[in-house]
């Protein structure tokens, strides 16, 4: 199936149906509707068609989209299907909740690696994952590892993405609050929870 | 001013261009041009006007946008101007972090209160906030909490989530990975970091 170019918009809420598709797989359902699945996750049954129609139709009539090849489909389209390494750098707080995070498994990641720049932390084990050296980031180019998730304090967050970079990855998910300079060649997300927590009292009523 | 019906994926981006603006203004300048804005944050200039004509027209051609002037009038939209009252529920790894997390209050939030189930957390402070144990959350009410942030385990956040609204909070920033029952009058945002990390490899180069 050839696909289009699919908006930015569009390809952020495919893992959000994804999610969705995994739980009412999980529930036991083999086919859905757009109105199933939209009121689960919270959208317009409208929407999820619109987003769908950017690469095909997998509906039927009165039949509704097949869950499981759905699911491969949208794996495929979000190249999610071929398995990715991943390796996070800074085990504080944050960083730890992600060792910890039972979700990357769902969506053919693996959390390869570890690194911290604390002796402390080196060579202890979170979740059968032994936090390394950061001096040793290079080394990633070798173990085919081609997403860097930063969660370092805010100060070491360029030398952390430069050092990523150099490692050969290609993605870069990062939790520390600013902005960062990486080659267009990178693709970088920027996370950061106030950000998501301000878009909050625009829906709220004034009762 | 009269606004519109803001596009939800505009009222995502307007806290993005805040934060922008903060830096642009934390950094001496006074105006910006669309194109210096979206430079920063890695959007187009055709977007973020786009954006700000749902509102109305701030900028003045050849001379830009007048920051502080922008800052003020995007507050107002996301409602952000009056101030609001959060609480933290479950301070794990993951709560803990958004204790620490110094970028509320760039956005008029205050982080007012934490409560967790266990007695060896109860009752410790983490950057000023003393933990309270999760039975007190009902007292909320009183206290003008508004927002709810929850950060418990899986299994126990739809518990979490009915005593949040039992206690009156209007909204609920959400982190953990299941979709959560709240009446309509409560937006509920759901963050999960799988569903943002499985976005990166769509964008990413075969090389």
């Amino acid at each position: 199936m050839r696909y289009y170019r699919v908006p930015n918009e569009a390809v952020r809420r495919l893992p959000v149906y994804l999610r969705g598709l995994f739980t009412l797989s999980e529930d036991g359902h083999e086919s859905t509707s757009s109105k199933k699945l939209a009121d689960l996750i919270g959208v317009t049954s409208w929407q999820i068609r619109k987003d769908f129609s950017y690469f095909g139709d997998f509906g039927t009539r009165g039949v509704g989209y097949n869950i499981k090849k759905l699911i491969k489909e949208i794996n495929k389209i979000l190249k999610l299907d071929t398995g990715h390494k991943a390796a996070l750098v800074g085990v504080g707080n944050l960083g730890s909740a992600v060792l910890s995070y039972p979700g990357f498994k769902m969506y053919g990641f693996e959390l390869a690696t570890a690194f911290d720049a604390d002796p402390d932390k080196i060579g202890k084990t979170i979740n059968n994952i032994t936090i390394e050296d950061t001096c040793k980031i290079k080394e990633l180019k070798k173990r085919k590892v081609v997403i860097g998730i930063i969660a370092v304090p805010r100060h070491a967050a360029q030398e952390t993405a430069d050092a990523l970079v150099s490692a050969g990855v290609k993605a870069i998910l990062n939790f520390s609050p600013c902005y960062l300079t990486v080659p267009k060649k990178v693709k970088i997300i920027t996370i950061d929870i106030a950000m998501d927590l301000a878009r909050l009292p625009y829906y709220m009523r004034a009762s």
